[in-house]
């Protein structure tokens, strides 16, 4: 029954024009036109199958890992692809590698922290990877502390050469991506010394292995760090440890954009200003956003697909059993995931327009916005990856037995993912930032400097801290007016009564510590605010395709009411609604759900995905489940034979009662 | 530095006797003493080594498990181990294996299914593993709906046989463990039919592969499923798919204990009552709810010992970092975890008398305490298991990037853990069943019929829809009486409000649709309030130790205490309590972990596990955590040697500019 589509019935209810939600999804035609076409290149391409991924022994995958990153950048300069082509064809070809880092790391450290001649030695060789680099910051004992690396740089002005040393055990550099049995080159993060004082964290290009045998220089000990969660996911990466005894590096390997270290050893800073840097910082979170959204979505789109296929009780009279999508419970689960994939979606487009923003104020020396942007982008990762995470396991659990299998796609994609809550800021540590920043908006409240941004509604603090809302029915709730100052109201009253404990403590830090888990409680109140406040901004544009923008409302009800619900501890605590107002908005979101029902299989369709880029049998776009289900568990390898490996030795001794003298 | 306890200090601050903690943990001396010598029995021998497990592909996985299997039950022969030492001997070699299935699913459904004539032929075999058996019920289209089962078993009474047949793809069994390279027979759930009747689904013994040669028989097709979620985890089992093309078996093998089939075809049931089957389903689930209380414990055991290992900023003039269990946002979703770990272990212990005083009712014909019984496991297998699935992986999270590494254990063992969410029941429709429940208790209020045991408290209603909490200061919280009386008044008001919510409705079972997901909120608010009134009531008992019946009760504060702010919606929107009363509970909660941290080691310890049954670098009793995650990461597969396999394939081409040529 190949060609056959299972869903069409789906397909036919939707009340909206697909099409154009595919270009709202994509961000503009440009963008969907790009991603459709390389997507499909990948798809169709058998180098880049995905086929047996789970089942193959590390050494194995990782040999095809560093064959597929091969053969994409044959493929990349056969087939001519720009920058922005080839970026999009290693996102498809969707298997973690040592070019993530190359590419995503290396080469913008280089960047961003080397002098304009330092990018013209480096930069071309990385570029045509006759060089491969890796970024090495994170250290056995040392992760979100960076001013705490122990490895040190040591200036030795006698040859004019840093020596790069591990004084301890947890000093090692562990975890950095295609470290471990790839990279040539590294850049080491290391505490400069020079003058007998501790300068503090640099960056230092050093050269880790041959390039010729490949073999790791004198004094360099390199390896990988093993088996990570999941069974085909990080594993294709080779995470690694690295230690130095003694390494000697020339001068000018010091990344010297910011600072410098003469041929004296004088330490001299640039008159370049250190946020610069920062730059960097928001263009990497925001990216991480983006791609929370298309985790969850790519999560979402399998589950509501299998939501439509899988049905389970209520049958009558020999009928048909329901869709499990009918499912109230299925749908107050599987809704809102659907709802922030597109609400992420949204608040990861302003991000980019953000990093634009303070890129180009920060060319004219604008440094105003800066702390602002910086909470927001933290915040904004903290929050998208965890609903992520959580979302993604949410649409495992949705899928019932079936989505525990590798088949199902949502486990490799759930082990892939969730690294994202930790890496480039652990999400309690980065929403502590943000209460922080909360902290001294509300300081400043009233001493004529007013907040900016996403906290410019604490300027309006005194309407905000007596406002009740002014719902009656559940439809009231639809008003974007209503939410928006209902979450306005709860952030700014819990930030408020969060300052106003916090003024009880003598030692403002002790108070910090003391009342960390309130101040994080906090700081996601506000970045849901956020999340909401640019969704309804979106939904200010104009948007074409016939039924696209009244969908987008029906999702961006769902999104604020869900949370609504789901914090309503928070809303009720706070005393800007009632109890009964409470009540309505879940009325008001199961009304919702009805309406989102007959469209749900299209809003997946939206995403755009191919099914070589789900690489989930109960996703797939036609439906056809249960058959392909079958086909494919007969590919392990435990069925290559009918008698299992191992029978003659541990079984048959069991079955005849031959144990006593068996070899076990 | 071996022999050093990097822990010492931490244990040295416990304020209490750890020795009786771990009896009250154990729940008794004789289930102490057990535990201790077979986990150590376990632990010390080789041929129960867990070496390297993440890394081995399918098949010698699944090879070795064999193995162990058999090494197991000759182990068990020769040291002549009771039952009770035999199943805890299985328990600490602790991976999954078709032996799990044999002895905990297909002997107690002869048992419990069987007659006693087919009880003495077939349970012996059983008993000496002459055959091995499954237990195939769950089918590729068919899992919570066993009214829905597609196999057929339909009976020739020329032959005296029934033919058991698979109808159709999704007919396949599907799931079974034990199945798919195993077994020689299965308990094969099937339609019965007979004389053309449809008699609905029973148990049939079948034989499913040669005792000779392990072949599989004429007419089965047999397999393995596949690969399934996390590294070893649950692919050391063997997960089949089974169909049947109309494959005979005598009459007397169809489970007759409830209903039989005669010579003539003729369908009769026997006077046994059907819901003496409702006992097995107690204990099963109560067994379930044991093993959450092991499951999460054996997380928080390991995130706790590595949170005091772990430091992270606040180094002051060069000293150490601060231990990150020192942080209240590490407390925070640390401490409510380990507060978890305890009370579902005092719950699981109080099912188990209910189990006890069940079977005894049973026996003696009283049915009447089975409805309530049947909803508390339900609820109670639901609420511990979706609790300990993301407790686990909140654990994994406390550990930071560490937690991410297979060689932390805590992949592995949410991994291994996740299904209890779907099996035996999903989480989800379990808890409508006890909404279900739950509304008819409501319903016969004032009927005279009086609601018993864990819904007693219903009994008290017109109270409880009344009452307002009288907590003036954070210390009332501590009040066991507080803490009951709001868990109540919670759970009466949302069952309340969910019946007249439904009563508006001219259709129950649409309305029961319709709000199904704020009845699952009802009851679980129930279940929470089952696992807080059994933790107080368990701090009735006489517990001796110096310091233990105190920490135990600070563990039950954190617990309730914990779930009141997390639910604090429910908490206000009933009327109960007052704002200012909740953040009152949350200023106690604060002061309890403060209470806890010092005793946090020791809490652990006393759940008495061995480095071997952890399996946990960073769990380590002694703490020496770099050391060994640095020796660990050199025997993964990738570093066997120092170039890369592929890189004369794929990376030398590649940094050599020779990629047109090279055969990708």
């Amino acid at each position: 029954m190949e060609g056959v589509d299972y869903l069409a019935d789906e397909r036919k209810k939707a009340g909206f024009d697909v099409d154009e939600m595919k270009i709202v999804w994509a961000g503009s035609r440009h963008d969907f036109e790009l991603t459709d076409r390389i997507s499909k290149l990948v798809a169709n391409d058998p180098g880049f199958s995905k086929e047996g991924r789970t089942m193959l022994p590390r050494k194995e995958l990782f040999k095809n890992t560093l064959r597929k990153a091969a053969y994409a950048w044959k493929q990349i300069i056969e087939l001519r692809l720009s920058q922005e082509e080839a970026t999009m064809l290693r996102r498809y070809v969707d298997e973690p590698a040592f070019t993530d880092l190359h590419w995503g790391m290396f080469i913008p450290a280089l960047k961003g922290q080397g002098t304009d001649k330092q990018q013209e030695k480096w930069l071309p060789l990385a570029y045509k990877m006759q060089i491969i680099g890796c970024y090495a910051q994170t250290e056995l004992g040392h992760g979100s502390n960076v001013q705490g690396l122990e490895t040190t740089a040591t200036f030795d002005p006698q040859t004019d050469e840093f020596v790069i040393h591990s004084p301890t055990l947890t000093s090692s550099k562990w975890w950095p991506g295609g470290l471990g049995k790839v990279s040539t080159h590294a850049v080491v993060y290391a505490r400069l010394i020079t003058d007998g004082k501790d300068y503090g964290v640099n960056g230092f290009i050093v050269q880790l292995r041959s390039l010729e045998d490949h073999k790791p220089l004198p004094g360099v000990t390199v390896g990988d760090i093993g088996m990570k969660f999941g069974n085909g996911a990080y594993n294709s990466m080779d995470n690694g440890v690295l230690s130095f005894d003694h390494v000697r590096i020339p001068r000018d390997q010091m990344l010297m954009r910011v600072s410098q270290v003469t041929k004296e050893g004088k330490y001299v800073q640039s008159d370049i200003p250190r946020q610069l840097l920062y730059g960097t910082m928001v263009y990497v979170r925001q990216s991480i956003v983006a791609d929370a959204s298309v985790a969850m979505s790519r999560a979402v789109c399998i589950a509501t697909r299998y939501s439509a296929v899988r049905r389970q009780f209520g049958s009558q009279n020999g009928g048909q059993e329901t869709q499990v999508i009918d499912y109230k419970t299925q749908q107050n689960r599987l809704f809102p995931l659907l709802a922030s994939a597109y609400a992420f979606r949204f608040v990861g487009e302003w991000l980019k327009w953000l990093y634009t923003d303070v890129n180009q104020r920060l060319a004219a020396n604008d440094f105003s916005t800066l702390p602002e942007a910086h909470a927001c982008t933290a915040g904004l990762k903290s929050l998208t990856t965890s609903a992520t995470a959580d979302g993604i396991e949410e649409c495992r659990k949705l899928c019932g037995g079936h989505g525990y299998l590798c088949s199902s796609g949502l486990p490799e994609l759930f082990a892939v993912y969730v690294p994202a809550c930790t890496y480039e800021g652990d999400n309690v540590v980065l929403q502590l930032q943000v209460a922080r920043f909360l902290m001294k908006t509300i300081s400043q409240l009233g001493t004529g400097k007013k907040p900016v941004g996403t906290v410019s509604y604490m300027g309006r603090i005194e309407h905000l801290m007596q406002c009740r809302s002014d719902v009656k029915q559940a439809e009231d709730w639809l008003k974007p007016s209503a939410v928006l100052e209902a979450f306005e109201a709860r952030s700014a009253r819990m930030s408020v009564a969060c300052a106003k404990n916090l003024s009880k403590f003598e030692n403002q830090e002790e108070g910090f510590a003391e009342l960390a888990a309130d101040l994080v409680e906090a700081a996601v109140a506000h970045c849901q605010l956020i999340v909401v406040s640019k969704y309804i901004e979106k939904l200010q544009q104009n948007i074409p395709g016939k039924g696209v923008k009244q969908q987008l409302e029906v999702l961006c009800g769902i999104y604020s009411l869900f949370l609504l619900h789901k914090h309503q501890g928070d809303f009720l605590g706070t005393g800007h609604i009632t109890s009964k107002q409470g009540s309505l908005a879940n009325d008001q979101l199961r009304a919702l759900y009805s309406q989102l029902r007959p469209n749900a299989i299209s809003l997946v369709d939206a995403f755009n995905y191919t099914d070589h880029y789900l690489d989930s049998i109960l996703g797939r776009y036609d439906g056809n489940v249960y058959p392909k289900l079958y086909e494919a568990a007969w590919k392990d390898p435990l069925n290559k034979s009918d008698i299992a490996d191992g029978f003659h030795e541990y079984i048959r001794p069991l079955l005849k009662q031959q144990l006593r003298t068996a070899k076990l």
